[in-house]
């Protein structure tokens, strides 16, 4: 049952750009930055900390500079930002500490990218053709591509494993085409669909078309399958996961209205279930779980993690 | 991937005893029948409505008689009380409306045992003889043998999977030099200490070593693994499963002072699992998930299950 199990895998944590762009207020910069240091301390070696968006839709990050200039870094960790426009790109190039990656990203659903990218799938996918050029101009590492709503969508419900695999071989052809490698393919359960069945089907699905591309998970635990879904990826192989601290975040439209809709999966949780299993990640997991409960005091209200509220196991006197 | 998977899976609701018994404070009457009523007509046929223990350890169930005599009984559903001494038990055989089952209990743990129940894990189990005497006696139906602290304890720490294995053939002996038969083992994951291996190393175990014994899962979603465990025991065959609505509850030895700690894995976010994997429940999603909103308001702070936040997936308008 082990047989394709990795022994390590890469956990990316986007907790304080996640979780604190979608939180109705702005926190004070030394908060957020001491918890992306405690991050960095736990082990953690690539953190998304801030992304470069508009500050007038997104006020929460507004500050993105200050955050990364505040930040004492630590020798091998990635300090990455989000930009989902060439504005905000040329942000992040221009703001020191950041360690920049060339992401693509691409809409298995039209309907979402219209809300969430005013911008249709298609339009957002002939753009990733400039944005390879963009990374290049800039020597700019690219690292992968995102395949958003891969299991489905609010708007449209399901969508066919086949038109996802499309995707990922299209984007693909367009960086081989203009002589570059793609590392990864990211699936993303942007609003909480999958089930095991779905993940295991999807993942084989694009092994099989791209034997040599690794693929990432990025689980939102919407529907509480966030680390049932995990763990029939770690079977299937998968050893990439985007996750949250302390659960921090979700997604403003994927959710009913009710702002408790959880978002990532757990970092601490699914760190906890790989050592679990036996899988490394290089995280130690009691830092960690002081970071989650640093999480926690910063947004000033109970967070969803488990392993944080219950602490890790230990024996105690009888 | 499926061979072993279950078409149809059991799910014990065992919230309004678990969950109640747990808070700091007891609630009306009228709202946990409610309760209770709302479980039912979401298509639970296995109601754990209440314990009968002592009114001074746990105020919050003085009234079990009382909270039987108030639901309004639907045909085809177990309504279930809990007892953990003869005092307890015939409390509940004169109680009208308590569906009488002869549960056994083992305690894989001696501390826990000790500290949960007063009593050495050996007394416990010496003890059972009695227990299949009094159920004779009163025509009481035997229903399981549940083993407690089966994958860990937060004394002992980790438990030998064989030590659990001897106490299952064991018991299941006992009753047979009785002339009776021991229909289930369940394996209780009490402080969350279980991940996916060790639930498949054990469930396999035990179904070696007693091959015509159905074996069900009480999992505690203490460290965020209740579900990652129950799909792996789904696909080992699994179908009756212990939990909690909106994910009441806890134990209150086995959370280290949070009581936000986890308890039971949540009824909800179990069906949907189950959903997904195209694996019966006889449950109306939409109902239940409206009867954990409900759990939530009579609890009166935000509980921990996920499905109940987000809401069924739907399409909306784009």
């Amino acid at each position: 049952m082990a047989g394709d199990r990795p022994r390590h895998v890469t956990i990316r944590e986007e907790g304080p750009r996640e979780g604190f762009q979608i939180e109705p207020r702005p926190y004070p910069l030394a908060e957020r930055a001491a918890l992306v240091e405690a991050l960095a301390a736990a082990g953690l070696r690539s953190i998304q900390v801030a992304s470069f968006v508009s500050p007038r839709k997104v006020p929460q990050m507004a500050d993105a500079e200050a955050l990364f200039a505040l930040i004492r870094r630590r020798p091998g960790v990635h300090y990455d930002g989000l930009w989902l426009n060439e504005q905000g790109f040329h942000r992040a190039r221009a703001t020191p500490g950041v360690d920049l990656e060339g992401r693509l990203a691409l809409y298995a659903s039209d309907s979402f990218a219209r809300r969430n990218n005013d911008c249709a799938a298609d339009e957002m996918h002939a753009r990733q053709a400039r944005w390879l050029d963009l990374y290049a101009e800039a020597g700019v590492p690219l690292s992968r591509a995102i395949i958003v709503t891969a299991f489905g969508c609010c708007y449209e419900g399901a969508v066919p494993p086949r038109h996802v695999v499309g995707l990922a071989t299209w984007v693909d052809r367009l960086c081989r085409e203009r002589g570059q490698v793609l590392p990864e393919i990211t699936l993303a359960d942007t609003v909480g669909l999958a089930g095991p069945d779905e993940v295991r089907r999807l993942v084989g699905m694009v092994r099989e078309a791209l034997p040599e591309t690794r693929i990432g998970l990025h689980l939102h635990d919407t529907r509480g399958l966030g680390l049932a879904n995990v763990a029939a990826a770690l079977e299937m192989g998968v050893d990439a996961f985007d996750s949250s601290v302390a659960g921090l975040g979700g997604c403003p439209f994927a959710a009913h209205g009710d702002h408790r809709a959880a978002g990532n999966v757990c970092t601490e949780d699914l760190a906890f279930l790989c050592d679990r299993l036996g899988i490394g990640t290089g995280i130690d997991l009691g830092a960690l779980v002081e970071a989650s409960r640093l999480a926690e005091r910063i947004v000033g209200r109970p967070l969803g993690g488990r392993l944080m509220h219950a602490g890790l196991p230990e024996r105690r006197a009888a």
